[in-house]
């Protein structure tokens, strides 16, 4: 079926959906985003999602394009006319169109785009585990906005992907901060370690939710750096992103971390939030 | 008169010309530019932009979009068709559209745009004299690749107009590497001073070219970095840039450089920069 998707008041299929070649999104990256799971038919997350754009459009002085209500209505509407069940959707906020100037325009109009496309939830494929790579943090000092100035994640991303891995685990200062598209999370002596929310790091969705439901069920997780060596000598690594949820990591730079499978804290944490996403019917 | 753009194989209107919401320029700032000025009808510089962008693309294998030789036809064409003398020329090349997904696509294919906007060369108004101001310099670890990663530039242009200043000077590691779209200089015990090529600051083709025009008249270049602190004892300043040439800075953060007038070096070099871009006849 063709996509639906979504550009300033105007649905329409996927090759109508366009934007001015002086959208200030393309020339400048400045723009912010949010990946949001359809599960179910069901958006997960969505209120925090919600309150991370605002997060976002307010760290760059980015004006909303719409009230939350009609947000939100445009984000069902879409998930409506695309006719699925489980997709990831897509939604973007641009400074808008202006003739290009670094600074900016004295009455900025934001613009939203959204899509939708097909993608299912707790691929079989992930659940064995997945190999990482580590690689330098070439980002910015404003990690904690999510804004589309995403060229070094892409670079790191391909990185891994050239190494035969699913993610680069990025690493500045000596510490690992996050992987390029996910959160980094190691065990170590039985309790589990992630880095703490600063600049440096996005507050992911599924890192907030997950300290939650670990607190919930007396899982100990320690906002707290930790080295690459610690991941080599961890007794168990995961990730976790809007995307994939909570993956295992079974090897960072060719090096098996643990027994070299998912480990019972990382399985327990994946089940939690399996049942988060589906329900307590589920 | 409407201004005509150019955007993959097709030249139209500047409201016709649009990508996809699923243009990687637009969702990863997978992309790279070239401002190039356009006097008395002659795109100034052309080859060193046009060296520049492959280098550019080349950092992030990044595939070129046609030939050299066809490029050059698609800019003399974009500025034949929008009838202007002088003119500031935008062509960006992204690494096209594709589902979103960090990696690169198995099979990129670059895309083009290029548009030009009506654009007066050396104004009076800058002739006298611009005002700076300093920030942190946030970006990212490759500056030297001329990506549309430009957020934090924006950020920092932001600031220096809402502080009635014309540039932001960034300071990294205690030293000045450049303003937010512009190189800086300084003219210290009659010598002058610009912080050396690294992966700190792009290489701008003005300050190429200014090196090579001051090494021809025997004026004294010095590519070595200096301190915030060394601008205020300055005895002149100045700031390069493809939209500006050679500009005088007789102030920063509130503070005169030098007798808060143009500076002697300043000023010849100015003027060597204006003979180069109309000719020796000019």
């Amino acid at each position: 079926m063709a996509r639906v998707a979504y550009v300033d008041g105007r649905y329409s299929d996927l090759p109508g959906a366009v934007v001015s070649v002086e959208d200030r999104g393309l020339q400048f990256a400045d723009s912010v985003y949010e990946v949001i799971a359809l599960v179910a038919g069901r958006l997960v997350d969505l209120d925090q999602h919600l309150a991370r754009l605002v997060r976002s459009r307010r760290g760059l002085g980015l004006p909303a394009p719409m009230t939350d209500a009609g947000l939100r209505v445009v984000l069902r509407e879409v998930v409506r006319r695309n006719r699925l069940r489980d997709g990831l959707l897509y939604l973007q906020v641009t400074r808008g169109q202006a003739p290009r100037n670094h600074a900016f325009p004295a009455e900025p109009r934001a613009s939203l785009m959204v899509t939708l496309r097909s993608w299912t939830p707790f691929p079989s494929s992930l659940a064995s585990g997945v190999a990482v790579v580590s690689c330098n943090d070439l980002r910015w000092q404003r990690c904690d906005l999510k804004t589309t100035g995403l060229l070094p994640n892409v670079l790191a991303k391909q990185r891994a992907q050239e190494a035969g891995a699913f993610e680069c685990w990025m690493v500045k200062g000596g510490v690992v901060t996050e992987g390029a598209s996910s959160n980094a999370w190691i065990v170590r002596d039985g309790s589990v370690h992630t880095h703490p929310l600063s600049h440096d790091v996005l507050g992911g969705i599924t890192r907030e939710v997950l300290l939650e439901l670990a607190a919930a069920n007396d899982i100990e997780i320690l906002e707290e750096p930790f080295h690459p060596t610690d991941v080599r000598s961890a007794e168990e690594a995961f990730l976790t992103s809007t995307s994939s949820f909570v993956v295992p990591v079974i090897s960072i730079d060719g090096n098996e971390i643990g027994d070299g499978i998912p480990g019972p804290v990382t399985r327990r944490l994946r089940e939690l939030y399996r049942d988060h996403v589906y329900g307590p019917t589920g």
